[in-house]
């Protein structure tokens, strides 16, 4: 395998085969094959893009650049994997849900560099909650009580690190076969024999349009399967933002509130159709409909509440935020916005609200900066709401009022207002699956 | 200027502003921009393409990165460049006949990585002669005698020099605004006033179809005339090999011949018209019949051999071998290649001759490639000719039997035979100049 070849090849539209890949990526780890012809390629990539068994390859050499997890001993295990969105508190009411259905989830979740934090962001509101298992915790935990958390080890599939840090440089990250490939391998290095993956399509979504999302859901389908995974895509609404929290203590407790019963429509909804995906996978129901009325009936009973009782306390955490919320936190300052006019709200752009509680300070622009678990938004009013002018449409929440004056401007202009009614968005977009790719 | 904000415009299709192309390729020289980044540009060029205002600001950023010179003093100063083509030795000539005409020609030639030798390699088998004058000299030459010779220095366009080495390992050669830019850094910066472009379009061309070589010769001339310079681009033929011989001695002989006044007559021409224009250019002529006129008496009367002379003797070479040829270098061995079949020669294969000649020894695959400046081959019948069976085509020359050995399929498999009369391809192909961009 000569390097220039293969750059001449991609760049001239044919497929690589999946030997050339593996040689490639193994070169490129073994530091034969330098940054600067690995960049001219994922341009090429960028341009020319990967058929079904090149991004196959590559998955799988990114994989094997690391080590490789096996919890199949544990029982029917599943992970569940979100391209983010603003407001997506699912994972947390998900893994206890599908745990107290049987169905075992030790996850490992990347730190969310978005709008707000991601999953492990989320936890660390919760006192005492431990994000860092060791190895050995993390088993021993998922085998007794069917779940468990931690951060993702660099040691799984360390070529796509290599490679992420690299396109996050050269302008070439937004390429399906390189997102699709680079999820993937972190998720199949993790050890899940079942995956499914929630790809939201929207403004403040990573894929913006529904064709996109599609064909990324279509592509990581693809991928798993191809590799010998069980892997279904939901396809969800991101136009506006999920559920009424925005930012990590909010989001917890919204999720409490989810597994009491009491959540927002549209996000039980979701976490109700994703955790069927993950029971029909699991092989732990015969249908959605029977997936969907377990998973209902767990959260009326207050089993699946009970089991994420068990997940906090299991991890350190203090259990008592069930019944005492404010131990999440409580924000400084706090700021409503009122509706300015009367009328149907028509939109609440879900890309700016994610800027606006970014600027309250909710999340990081960069791996390095703080998060302020405190801030965030509460959206009283959502898309299809008819508001009388001057009631309460919005809270934001920070630490410092400079914050709540950088924000506010975006997220009035998150709202539109109509004279006649506006219909919501539809919540499910679409469904892949193995058989219907 | 962020460099993943540029990479990401020219990505998406986008025009960059000649400020960001300079301070880009600033950067990359200080050591600011890495080769990664600048690997997936060019690879992002070679999609996106490159405008005119482009085109103008990436070659005077080149220039820019190194010494200018300035030879303006010595009268009207002109340059001539091929993209190179097998056969071509019209530089031999051209140059002592543009300068018994009154034009300067100081001339900075590069190596060639070719089929056959560039115009320093094949200078190289006059026993005696210089390549390498130091700048006062090379000066001091030009000014005395109308025309000198010197191997490029590297202080030339330094910026271009780097480019093309990350070029080279990264596929991102073949672009023609990369080209283009370039070869019109290198010409800009040598300080010629006017500059005649010979842009060679068929097999043995590196661009192989018209339409890519007119291209490339548009974008040629768009540049130089966007940067004050007087520029004319011939467009010619290389279906076939240029002339009959093929190889450094024998194409100084060839060149000799036509200085001479009885050289092949396509080669001729092709002198003729490419030094029209350089007169044309440098203002010495009113139009080009009065220009080709003026030259032809200058072959004819022997001005042009003799300014040859005293160039190869200013150069510190034996002017002896005009009418002692063999001091050129005897090769050690000699096989004829005869008809196999009656018939008009219908192609002469300009890219499969380059490469037998490659073959016997003549040029060099590898930049460290030692060359044997006697390996060549004569071409005695071309395109259109008339052969009985066992006539002689052509006479290899080289070092070793086992280079013959080698050459002598590709240089059969270069010949293809017609029953009925087979044409000539056109020599001229087109004429671009500042007027009929």
């Amino acid at each position: 395998m000569r390097m220039p070849d293969v750059l001449q090849k991609k760049r001239d539209g044919h497929a690589l085969s999946a030997r050339e890949i593996k040689d490639v990526i193994a070169a490129y780890m073994k530091g034969e094959i330098p940054d600067y012809q690995m960049s001219a390629l994922l341009m090429a990539i960028y341009f020319r893009g990967m058929n079904k068994e090149e991004t196959v390859a590559l998955t799988e050499a990114l994989v094997c650049s690391g080590e490789v997890l096996d919890f199949s001993s544990l029982g029917p295990v599943a992970d569940k994997h979100s391209t983010g969105g603003v407001g997506d508190k699912t994972t947390l009411v998900l893994l206890p849900l599908v745990a107290a259905a049987g169905v075992v989830v030790p996850k490992m979740s990347g730190r969310g560099l978005a709008h707000t934090g991601g999953t492990i962001d989320k936890l660390s509101c919760i006192p005492g909650f431990r994000t860092d298992l060791r190895p050995e915790e993390f088993r021993r935990q998922a085998k007794e009580i069917g779940l468990a958390i931690t951060g993702q080890t660099p040691k799984l599939a360390p070529a796509d690190g290599k490679l992420y840090a690299l396109r996050d440089v050269t302008a070439t990250v937004d390429s399906i076969p390189l997102i699709a490939s680079s999820v993937m391998s972190k998720k199949i290095a993790s050890g899940a024999g079942s995956i499914v993956l929630d790809v939201k399509a929207g403004s403040g979504a990573f894929m913006q349009d529904l064709d996109s999302a599609r064909r990324l859901a279509r592509t990581m389908v693809e991928i798993g399967t191809g590799l010998g995974r069980k892997v279904t895509a939901v396809i969800s609404d991101m136009e506006q933002p999920l559920g009424h929290a925005v930012g990590n203590h909010l989001e917890v407790m919204e999720a409490i509130e989810i597994l009491q019963g009491r959540g927002p429509a549209d996000v039980t909804r979701l976490c109700l159709a994703l955790g069927a995906e993950m029971l029909l996978l699991a092989g732990m129901a015969g249908g959605r409909q029977e997936a969907e009325e377990k998973l209902e009936r767990l959260l009326a009973s207050g089993r699946a509440l009970e089991k994420f009782r068990l997940f906090v306390a299991a991890q350190g955490g203090d259990p008592g935020i069930v019944e005492h919320p404010e131990k999440l936190g409580t924000p400084l300052l706090k700021a409503a916005l009122y509706a300015w006019q009367e009328g149907y709200i028509s939109r609440v752009d879900a890309r700016q609200v994610g800027v606006a509680s970014l600027l309250l300070g909710a999340g990081r622009q960069k791996k390095e900066d703080e998060i302020d678990l405190t801030a965030g938004i509460k959206l009283y009013k959502k898309t299809g709401d008819f508001v009388a002018k001057g009631e309460l449409l919005a809270e934001m929440y920070a630490a410092k009022r400079e914050r709540i004056a950088a924000a506010e401007k975006t997220l009035k202009a998150a709202y539109a207002f109509s004279s006649s009614p506006a219909e919501t968005p539809a919540l499910l977009k679409g469904l892949i699956t193995a058989e219907n790719l």
